[in-house]
């Protein structure tokens, strides 16, 4: 195993000092339990907005607090659900007295811990509204999973949400537009390699040098299926045709198109992914009003992509184009 | 080779189609010859700004295309120089009458194709200047270059440069700037794994389980040796002490931190690795006032990172400040 570390039980200690380092005027780091709070929380009378899970996703979530989006992040170990203490900490710390809402990815770790975080929470009279990701088309349960994983569009939630508490909409608003955008999210992914975490040292599944694998998770857990290696335009059509068939998306509607790499892949190749995605999206009616182009919810170094796309409404999309400041999304400011 | 691609020979124009699907509305996009020219070019009376160079490196060039930074970018095939007519025709997309900068990296094809380009730009009586970049300090000269390589702090200059070009500098005014950058930036990279060229299909070069390379070129070059994996603590000063030496740098001065992903790294290692690079900056009486941090001058998939120091005026300062919309770098608007 080679990797950027000093050892692998203080990766993300460290990663942390980077950040801290970094982004100090932006971003309070706490280690003891490990948050990232935005400088100026809690924002009195807004509501406040969490979300967190695993390390080895980067940005997501660190990378996503900031005005406009996540008030704080609570970084677990690699691939290991955060605690509820890291939990209740990032709540008390964002309560500004509007309630806050805890963005939860779909993993059986993760739900428990919020769930867990969210009493701990409403037992120091703090409202907590949950909202839950789970846009992955690929397979109905899965490792870490009971019914259906979040993935991508989590990090469009986070921004979305981001947008309506900044702009001073109540809990309940908040919490609702951004089931919203999951309900009208899906997602699939799939990868050329596997990633190694470093607790582990190996790689967390193994794929022939022809082979890649279709509806991957984004902790390697399986997917659909394996196939040999085939040009990218088919590849694109693999992972857009369960997502196009499943909302079902139809033609005239307008969409978010979000193409993400898995952390390992050349940009070149994510833009190339785009390309396929535009041609297949207006082969079906649909016309694409914003995209997202990058490496946004990773598996360390794997290589592979994911498609994400959302069927957007004004106020969705009003809260889309907001001005965002954090590390890994910035715009309007 | 696995790769996101539909052929070897088409990934850079696969590529482009990805770029003017997703940004249409920002560049426009030539495929005969290949460039990536801002929607609004050429501004009247703006001094124009161009750079290029092989593709593989995303998002350098093309995705630093927009208001304060370049005004057109000319794609090489991956790994190759591209050609005079492409710079040629991106000089005279990008002439609105004050002269245009050529931002160019040290390596011996771009160089001599930028140095015909500019000639034929003359010839069509507009006047050019030329800013090398050559801020690598591992090697003297290289696989593909006489004197030193240009790497991370072209973007910098980019950056800089174009902040000045949008601020309404004369031709003269904004070239010395981008020499002066380049005069103050140092860089080093290194890597942990090689990458491979769809053409090639085979690695750049070999590297033992437990070995990396310091030095490393952003084509897999030589470096200046190997060693065994070791922590990123060491790693960074491998990294920082040749930078600081060469300058010099010197206690009180105020830098701008660059720590860059090779493409293929974690971002999460990309983080803890500048958390390293403030602690020496900090150990050796540098402020670092500017940072940036992530993939943004790549080596295909390579694994690894590199770092760009450079020491700031009050000038850099600004222009680094002043507003950008480009696809990979974006603020202030």
């Amino acid at each position: 195993m080679k990797k950027l570390i000093n050892s692998p039980d203080a990766v993300v200690r460290d990663a942390l000092r980077g950040i801290e380092a970094a982004h100090g005027e932006r971003v309070r780091v706490s280690y003891e339990p490990a948050v990232v709070v935005r400088a100026d929380a809690p924002v009195q009378g807004k509501v406040g907005l969490i979300s967190g899970g695993g390390s080895g996703h980067e940005p997501m979530h660190g990378g996503f607090v900031g005005p406009g989006m996540l008030d704080a992040a609570c970084p677990g170990e690699v691939f290991t659900s955060p605690t509820p203490d890291q939990m209740l900490e990032a709540t008390k710390a964002v309560s500004g007295g509007a309630g806050v809402v805890h963005i939860v990815k779909n993993y059986t770790g993760d739900v428990m811990n919020f769930d867990m975080a969210a009493d701990l929470g409403k037992s120091e009279d703090i409202e907590v509204e949950t909202v839950l990701t789970n846009d992955d088309v690929a397979v109905e349960d899965s490792l870490y999973t009971a019914g259906r994983r979040g993935v991508g569009v989590t990090v469009l939630v986070e921004k979305i949400c981001g947008g309506a508490a900044e702009d001073g909409r109540p809990l309940q608003e908040v919490a609702e537009l951004g089931r919203r955008v999951n309900a009208n999210g899906r997602s699939m992914g799939m990868a050329l390699t596997p990633c190694i975490t470093p607790a582990s040292g190996n790689p967390s599944f193994e794929l022939a040098d022809d082979e890649v694998e279709i509806g991957i998770g984004i902790h390697g857990e399986p997917g659909r299926f394996r196939e040999k290696i085939a040009p990218a335009s088919h590849i694109a059509e693999r992972l857009m045709t369960p997502i196009l068939e499943d909302l079902p998306f139809t033609s005239g509607d307008r969409v978010l198109a979000f193409v993400n790499g898995m952390g390992g892949t050349p940009l070149i190749e994510v833009y190339l992914m785009y390309g396929e995605v535009a041609r297949i999206a207006q082969e079906h009616g649909l016309t694409i009003e914003r995209n997202l182009i990058g490496n946004y919810i990773t598996s360390l170094e794997m290589q592979g992509c994911s498609i994400t796309l959302v069927k957007l409404d004004d106020e969705m999309l009003r809260y889309w184009d907001a001005p965002v400041n954090t590390p890994a999304l910035r715009w309007g400011v």
